[in-house]
C-alpha cells in the first residue's frame, strides 16, 4: 500500500497579495483527503483586467477532486480570504467552517447567491478542534485588522501545521482578542512541523504598532475641527470604526455611517455580540438636519473606489451631504499600492472644494494589520517550526521571508501558487507543479484567464478597432460597397481626409483585383482585408488596429 | 489707450504633475505680447488614456495668438518641461531659449521631428538677460536632479517675476551648480512681484537632502556585492549616474550603460562639457565578455516602463545579459505614484531569478530633486515676493503651498490651469478662465481629449463590443442572415449556448416583425438592434456591450 503523505498546495495568495486559497492534503499519493483554507478574491484593474468585476483563484485542481474535499476553513472576514465563497459555493458544495463574525459574513455571501447559509458552520476557538477526514483543525485567535481573525492549528498524522492567516502582534486591539503569546506557545509546544506564515510586511523593519495607539491621536484631531468631519477607513476594521466614532462622540458630534460595506460590517459585528458599546449612529436622512459642526461621517472608499462614499462626496452631493470649505476629511488608512491615483483624485477634488485633507503621512491615524519583520521573528521563535513556508505575499515577500527564516536557523521554503510540497518527509520537497491562475467574474458569468476575452478588450483599448463588412455574390465576386466603421481610432488622418473613407477606397482597389479563388475563401479574403486596413492605418495614423471582418455571401435567388 | 497689464496663465502643470506650460503676457488687454515657459509632456496610463503614446498640454489658446508670441523658454531638460517641443514646434514656430545642456536635448527633439535645430538658442546664465518683446528673461542657475536647471528671472515694466522651475536647495549637487543663495538674493533685491514656485514636495516636512549624500552609501553597497551589479535610476540624473559609476569603478567593475535615454543623456552631458571625468564605459557587446563580478550595468526603467532595460532584464536576456542568483539589482530611485505595480512586477521577476533587489526603502540610495517644505520657506524668505503662485503640483499641492505662503505673511494664490491672473494691479486678480486640456499623441497624429477616440477605447475595454451586420433589400425588408460578431465578450452564456447565436436568434425574431418604416430608417433600425443585442447580453452574461451596427441596403438590380 502506498505510503501516506502530507501535502501543501497554494492555489492563490502565494506570489501575490490577494485571492488566498491554500490546499492541505493527507493520504496516499493521489488519494489524499483535502481541506481548503480560505477562498478569497482579488480586485481587477484597467491594466490587466478591464471590465472584470472580481478575480477568483482558479480552483479547477480542487474541483476535479471534489470527492476528496472534506471542508473549507476561513481564517477571517477580509474579501481576499472569504470573498470567493459566494461565487464558488455552487461548484464546491463543501461545508465552510469559520468563527462567528466571519461565518456571519460568509452566510451573507451565500444568501446573496441564492445558496443555503446553513452550509456555513460556526466554529469555536482553539482548543476546540474540528474533524475533517484525517485532519483536526482548530481556530487559534489572533489579532489583525478585523474581528475574530484566526490562525489555524492543523493536525494530521504527520504532525501539526500552524497556518497563521493574516495577523499582527497586538496586545490591545481595541475590539476583539489581543495576541495571546501563551496560547500560541501552548499550541506549539508539542512541536510544529510547518509554520505557514503571513509575509505582507516582511520589508517593514520596525516593530508593529497597536490599534490602541490610534485613538489618542484621533481625539484631538476631531476636537479641533470646526466644520463637518468626515473619516474614511477600511469598513472591516471595526476597531477603527469604534475609535473614530468615540472621537466624534467625545467632540459632541453625531455619528453617521455611510456606504454599504460600513453598514454590513457593523451590523455583523453587532449581531455577533462583538460590538456592544458602539456610539449611537444616525441615518443619512437624520444627519441632513444636524449642523455640520455637530456631525461626523464615517464613510467607505479609503482606496479611492469610484462608487464608494468617499468618491461620491468628493464629486458633489451624496445622500444630501455636500462638503465645503472648512470641512475636514481624514484618511484613517493607508493607500494600497496601485490605488495611488484614485486616492489622489479624491484628495484633489476635496482640495478644490476647500476641504482640509488629513492623511496618515505622519503615522498618526493608521496602523497596519500585518506583522512586521520583528513580529514575524517573534512568531517564528514562539512556534519554533521545523519549516517556515511564507505565504500571503508577492514573490519578493516570500523570498525575503524565507531568507529571514533561514537566518534564524530554520528551513524556509518559497512555494508560489501551484507548488505542491510534501511536508511529511524529513525535509520539505516539491512533488508537483499544478496549473493555477485566475478566473474572472465578468458580469454574471465566469471567464477564464486565457479565454481571450480580456485580451481582446485590452487590444481594442490599445489599438482601436476597424470593422469591415463585405459582400460577395454567388459568383464569388466582391460587391463594391465595402463598409468600414472605426471605434477608438482617429476619424481623420494627418492629411485631413476621413480614415474610414481611405480604408474603403484602398479595399475597393484591392478587392477589384482579386480572383474568385481568394474571394471564395473566407480565410484568404479576411486576411487580405485585415492587412489592407492595417496598412492604411499604419501609413495614415501610425496605428495597428484590431480588425473585425464580416463577410456576407449572397445566395443565388 | 488701454492700460498695459502683466498676466500669468498656466496651460499645463498647475493642477497636475506633468506637461508644464506657463504663459506670461504684457501689454494692453487682448494685445499682450506673450512668452511661454516650458513645453512638457505627461505620460499616458491604461485607466484614462489607453493606446496613447504621449500627452501634450492643449496650447490652442497660444496657437490662436501666435502673432503675439515672442519666444519659448525652457527651464530644464526633463520631459515634463521640454518633451513637447518636438511635437509642437511645427505649429509654434517660435525661437526656443535654453541653457546649453537643455538646448542640446531640445535640438535633438527638433531633429527627430525633421525640424531645424537652429531654432533652439543657447542662453547664458543670469545676470545675462534675453530680450523678448516687453520682457527681459534671465536663466538663474538652480540645483535640481538634472544638470543646468534654471529658474527664470522675468522682468516686465510691471516688475520682476521669479519662476523657479523645478528646484531643490542643494549645496553639493555632485554634477552642476550648487544652489547659490547669494545670487538668488541679488536677483531678488530690487523687489519681486511674484514668485511662481515648484510645489511638488510641499507635503515633505523634513529638510531636503543633498545629492552628495548618496555616493557614500553606494560605495559600500557595490563593494560588498558578489555577482553582477545592476543599478537603475532616472537617466537624466547625470549626477547620480556619476556617483553610481564611481562606486562601480571603486569596486573594480567596468561600467556599461544600457537603454537609449541613458546614452542620450550622457552623450549630451559630455558634448556640453558638463560631464568631464565620467568613468570609462564599455559597450553592451564588450560587457558580455567581462566576468559578472567585474561588471556594473547602469540601466533605464526605474519606473517599470515595459520596454526599458530594467523590464527587459527582468524578463530574460537583454543584449546578451542574463541575470541570475547572486546578482544585485539596485533601484536608486523612488517610484512615482501610479507606477507601483509596474515596478513591483520587475522586482518580483527579479526575485524569481534569485536576484537580490535593493531599494531606497531606508532612504540610502536616492534623494529627491524637489524642495521640501522647509526649503520652500527658505526660498520664500530669500526672494521675499509680494505674491506666491504655486505651480508644478496637483491641486492639493498648490493649495497647501498657498496656505504656507499665507502663513508666512505673503499672498498665496491658487491658480490652476486655465486661470488667467493679472499681476500688475495692487493685488493679483483672476481676469479670465481659459479652456485648457490635453492633446494626445496617438500613433502619428494628434487626438483631442474630447474627440471621443479614447473614450470609445475605454468603453470597449470595459464593456466589450458586439458587431452586427444586417442587410435590407430594396423593398425595405430585412434579409434573414443578420450576423453578430463579438469581441471582448464571453463566447458562451451561462446556459452553455453561444452568445452570438442567441443574439442572432433574438434579432431574427425582432426583425421579422418590424414594419418597412422602421427597416427603411437607419437610425430606427440601429436603435432597435442595439437595444436587442444589449438585452440579450444583459440577460445572458450580465454585460452591456458597445454595439456597432453595419446596415447594408441592397439596391434593386
Amino acid at each position: 500500500m502506498a505510503r501516506d503523505r502530507l501535502i501543501y498546495l497554494p492555489l492563490g495568495g502565494a506570489g501575490e497579495i490577494g485571492m488566498n486559497a491554500y490546499v492541505y492534503g493527507y493520504g496516499p499519493e493521489g488519494k489524499e483527503r483535502l481541506i481548503l483554507v480560505d477562498l478569497g478574491i482579488a480586485f481587477p484593474d484597467m491594466d490587466s483586467t478591464p471590465g472584470v468585476d472580481v478575480i477568483l483563484p482558479d480552483i479547477s485542481w480542487l474541483l476535479d477532486r471534489l470527492d476528496r474535499v472534506e471542508a473549507v476553513f476561513i481564517t477571517h472576514g477580509h474579501e481576499d480570504h472569504v470573498g470567493g465563497v459566494g461565487h464558488l459555493f455552487r461548484k464546491l458544495k463543501t461545508p465552510i467552517h469559520a468563527r462567528r463574525f466571519t461565518a456571519n459574513l460568509a452566510r451573507r455571501k451565500l444568501v446573496e447567491k441564492g445558496q443555503d447559509p446553513n452550509n456555513v458552520i460556526t466554529a469555536e476557538a482553539y482548543p476546540a478542534m474540528i474533524d475533517a477526514g484525517p485532519f483536526r483543525v482548530g481556530f487559534l485567535p489572533v489579532s489583525h485588522s478585523i474581528p475574530e481573525s484566526a490562525a489555524l492549528v492543523i493536525d494530521s498524522p504527520a504532525g501539526r501545521i500552524i497556518h497563521t492567516g493574516d495577523f499582527k502582534i497586538d496586545p490591545s486591539p481595541v475590539v476583539g482578542e489581543p495576541f495571546d503569546a501563551d496560547l500560541w506557545a501552548e499550541a506549539a509546544k508539542g512541536g510544529v512541523r510547518a509554520l505557514v506564515c503571513d509575509s505582507t510586511n516582511v520589508f517593514s523593519k520596525h516593530e508593529g504598532r497597536s490599534e490602541a495607539e490610534v485613538a489618542p491621536n484621533l481625539k484631538p484631531l476631531v476636537a479641533s475641527a470646526t466644520g463637518l468631519f468626515v473619516a474614511t477607513t477600511f469598513a472591516s476594521n471595526v476597531a477603527r470604526l469604534r475609535s473614530l466614532a468615540e472621537a466624534g462622540e467625545a467632540a459632541g458630534r453625531s455619528i453617521c455611517l455611510m456606504g454599504r460595506a460600513m453598514r454590513r460590517m457593523t451590523e455583523a459585528a453587532v449581531e455577533e455580540g462583538i460590538l456592544t458599546d458602539f456610539p449611537r449612529t444616525v441615518s443619512p436622512e437624520e444627519a441632513a438636519d444636524i449642523p455640520r459642526e455637530n456631525l461626523m461621517l464615517i464613510v467607505t472608499g479609503s482606496q479611492g473606489e469610484r462608487r464608494a462614499a468617499s468618491a461620491q462626496l468628493s464629486r458633489g452631493k451624496y445622500f444630501g451631504m455636500e462638503l465645503k470649505e472648512g470641512d475636514t476629511f481624514l484618511f484613517s488608512s493607508k493607500t494600497i499600492p496601485g490605488n495611488e491615483k484614485d486616492v489622489a483624485r479624491i484628495m484633489n477634488n476635496l482640495s478644490e472644494m476647500g476641504v482640509d485633507v488629513v492623511t496618515d503621512a505622519d503615522g498618526l491615524y493608521h496602523v497596519s494589520g500585518h506583522a512586521n519583520r520583528p513580529d514575524l521573528e517573534t512568531v517564528h521563535r514562539l512556534t519554533d517550526p521545523q519549516v517556515v513556508i511564507p505565504m500571503h505575499g508577492e514573490h519578493r515577500h516570500l523570498r525575503e521571508h524565507a531568507k529571514l527564516a533561514e537566518s534564524l536557523g530554520r528551513v524556509g521554503v518559497v512555494a508560489p501558487n501551484g507548488t505542491m510540497l510534501e511536508l511529511s518527509g524529513n525535509a520539505p520537497k516539491v512533488v508537483d507543479h499544478v496549473e493555477t491562475g485566475r478566473t474572472y467574474v465578468d458580469g454574471s458569468t465566469l471567464v477564464g484567464q486565457f479565454d481571450g476575452v480580456v485580451r481582446d478588450r485590452i487590444r481594442m483599448a490599445l489599438n482601436g478597432l476597424a470593422v469591415v463588412a463585405v459582400m460577395v455574390d454567388d459568383d464569388d465576386e466582391v460587391l463594391e460597397d465595402t463598409w468600414v466603421d472605426l471605434r477608438g481610432l482617429p476619424e481623420v488622418a494627418g492629411n485631413g481626409a476621413s480614415l474610414a473613407d481611405m480604408m474603403e477606397e484602398h479595399l475597393a482597389g484591392q478587392l477589384a483585383r482579386i480572383d474568385t479563388r481568394t474571394a471564395g475563401d473566407d480565410e484568404k479574403l479576411e486576411d487580405l482585408i485585415v492587412k489592407g486596413v492595417r496598412k492604411v492605418a499604419q501609413d495614415e495614423v501610425g496605428k495597428r488596429p484590431e480588425v473585425t471582418v464580416l463577410i456576407t455571401r449572397l445566395a443565388a435567388e
